[in-house]
């Protein structure tokens, strides 16, 4: 089988990085949270949802994050064994309590709990409190696809950006991500962060060395942050902030990544009972994150048969394809699509992790009694 | 009672502009409609919608486009009477099809049967199909928030949009609105347009004779167009495109403006049965505009009590009113509330219409037999 080789971003410099086998990589971060508690299948699905970023080329949001899960379950802002319930149930509405769990782990039963509830009422809403970190909105997002539905989640997240005209950090990078069932993969999937970089992508810069571009952060006063990335982190903690979307002024469109963000914290962080704004907390802290999430799901064949849905849809696609490139484009993608060869190439060919983040995963097994000679180089 | 008086943009020059008394405005369009044969009812909804965009300070979707609609009716594209009537139901689910009615009749009775069903079941959604232009998508969001839900608003239009990396017109500006209740006014409401500006805008500017900044839109051949908006909005109908909101690349986000147009697309559009991209008809043509809308609503009282949440979005919003100001920046707004106070101001003095699209009312009215002398200039 020819496998054309497509990667969203190239490891560079290559003498930097390492390959790595996914399912070995995704054994080890497995282990390492069994080590600290978490029951197998919540470890499983964790590991799952980290993996699967860095497979689609988002390493902000891959193995990078273990770590902060890891201190925040020693910490004990992270519990292990939450007791995770639903709170209320109406109709095709249900709010869950994740009591303190990982993220991912409290998502997925939300996403299990949506999917069943729209193939009863067509549609449906599932709200999250007293959540973690979740890891890609579009992971949940994709799972609700699989299932011939169109998946909706979005999330809040500690306050790392500056609303529109002010300073310091005041709102969340709250991501949305909306996936839609294709007759063949890739699905379409629009993931995207209210921000103009989620914080990942600056702590990703630090530990391997890469500077910051201007027009991503702002400093205690209001001025651009470039660099460093290292200065750029240290600076954004001690009174900056990350830019929304659109920039921090309105010229710009500052108020449309910030509104949004601030209407997905309404629904994510304050309709559900979670925490809002200023008061999400950190993976590791001393109060709990209470961070919140929302996960939709549409059944398309209450609507319609699925068949004339996804012929409609594979037009509309084969007719995006088919438009005139701008000379200066290199190729028109569909959403979702660059994320998705990604992940099949790094499937065939391994993850690349940078050295740095490699040591820091062995530092993590040695720490924790897990061989991170588990995790198989390529 | 002291009225502070705030306008979102100011009429400038102010001697090209009259004030008019708002109601006798609607007054107006209500009754040039109802020469058309549209019923009186549909007639008063679809002049309040338009009436209501230029007391926010949304001019493009105010009654300069009632020429438009006059036109669509005479030509047969627009349905003065149609059978609106709810093809498919099924749980918090139902399909209307509008049989080509003004979008605005359309989609109010959309956005009942989505309060009536989130009331019932905690969240709805309304799939519209075989609509037209429905003016400013924020309109059904709000009469929903009334209601203390939460409304979700979307849209497809007629091509005028590039897509990411390509040039030519293939999407629409299809826009977002979500609308949230507050203990007093104003509700928030995030309302965007997925393009960089509406094309309303530039027709707008081209009746009144305004430049049009570079960065809106760009020529068949891909090359950005600016200054005369006569001629601009010429290239953009001869093979040029508005540009996508984040530019026409990657770089500066074009795939977020676009991906985004193209979610709201595929749901409001594809899912629904309506037209989508390149099919999405013009109120004036020769075939039906088929324009698709999606109406969402949440009823909060399902998942808390209302006060709860209520409370909780005071807090909020006194949280972002009290955040330190960039030294850049004039005032921190929360969305929504410039249009809210716009509107209050213009209830108050009147709406500035341009000499320009008063003289295309009273040309109107004269063709249709409206005494354009009801208009009342303040």
């Amino acid at each position: 089988m020819h496998i054309h080789l497509y990667e969203k971003e190239y490891p560079k410099p290559s003498k930097d990085y390492v390959r790595v086998e996914w399912t070995s990589l995704r054994e080890f971060v497995s282990q390492c949270l069994q080590k600290l508690g978490v029951p197998k299948w919540d470890s499983d699905v964790v590991a799952d949802v980290l993996v699967m970023a860095d497979l689609m080329g988002i390493p902000s949001h891959g193995v990078q994050r273990l770590r902060r899960y890891v201190d925040g379950l020693r910490a004990g802002t992270i519990n292990p064994i939450p007791n995770i319930r639903v709170e209320v149930e109406f109709g095709a509405l249900a709010v869950i309590d994740g009591d303190r769990g990982l993220g991912q782990a409290v998502a997925i039963r939300g996403t299990e709990i949506a999917i069943e509830k729209a193939s009863k009422f067509g549609i449906s809403l599932v709200l999250i409190k007293n959540s973690n970190h979740f890891g890609i909105a579009g992971y949940y997002s994709l799972k609700i696809a699989e299932n011939n539905m169109i998946g909706i989640t979005i999330s809040n997240s500690r306050p790392l950006v500056a609303y529109v005209n002010t300073i310091g950090r005041s709102i969340g990078s709250n991501p949305i991500a909306i996936a839609i069932p294709r007759k063949n993969p890739p699905p379409i999937l629009f993931d995207a962060a209210t921000s103009v970089v989620p914080i990942g992508k600056i702590e990703l810069y630090a530990k391997i060395g890469k500077d910051v571009p201007c027009g991503w952060a702002i400093d205690a006063l209001g001025r651009d942050l470039c660099g460093d990335a290292k200065k750029v982190l240290e600076e954004i903690l001690r009174g900056g902030a990350l830019l929304p979307l659109g920039g921090l002024f309105e010229i710009t469109g500052g108020h449309k990544g910030s509104g949004l963000s601030l209407v997905i914290d309404i629904i994510a962080g304050v309709l559900s009972g979670a925490s809002w704004g200023l008061h999400v907390g950190y993976s590791v802290g001393i109060k709990p994150a209470n961070v919140g999430h929302a996960i939709a799901a549409i059944d398309i064949s209450k609507i319609t048969p699925l068949e004339v849905f996804l012929d409609r849809v594979e037009r509309y696609i084969n007719e995006i394809k088919n438009l005139p490139k701008h000379p200066k484009a290199d190729r028109v993608w569909i959403p979702g699509e660059k994320a998705w060869l990604t992940m099949q190439t790094r499937k065939t060919i391994g993850i690349p992790i940078h050295r740095e983040i490699l040591k820091e995963l062995q530092e993590l097994g040695h720490e924790l009694g897990v061989d991170a000679g588990i995790i198989k180089l390529m």
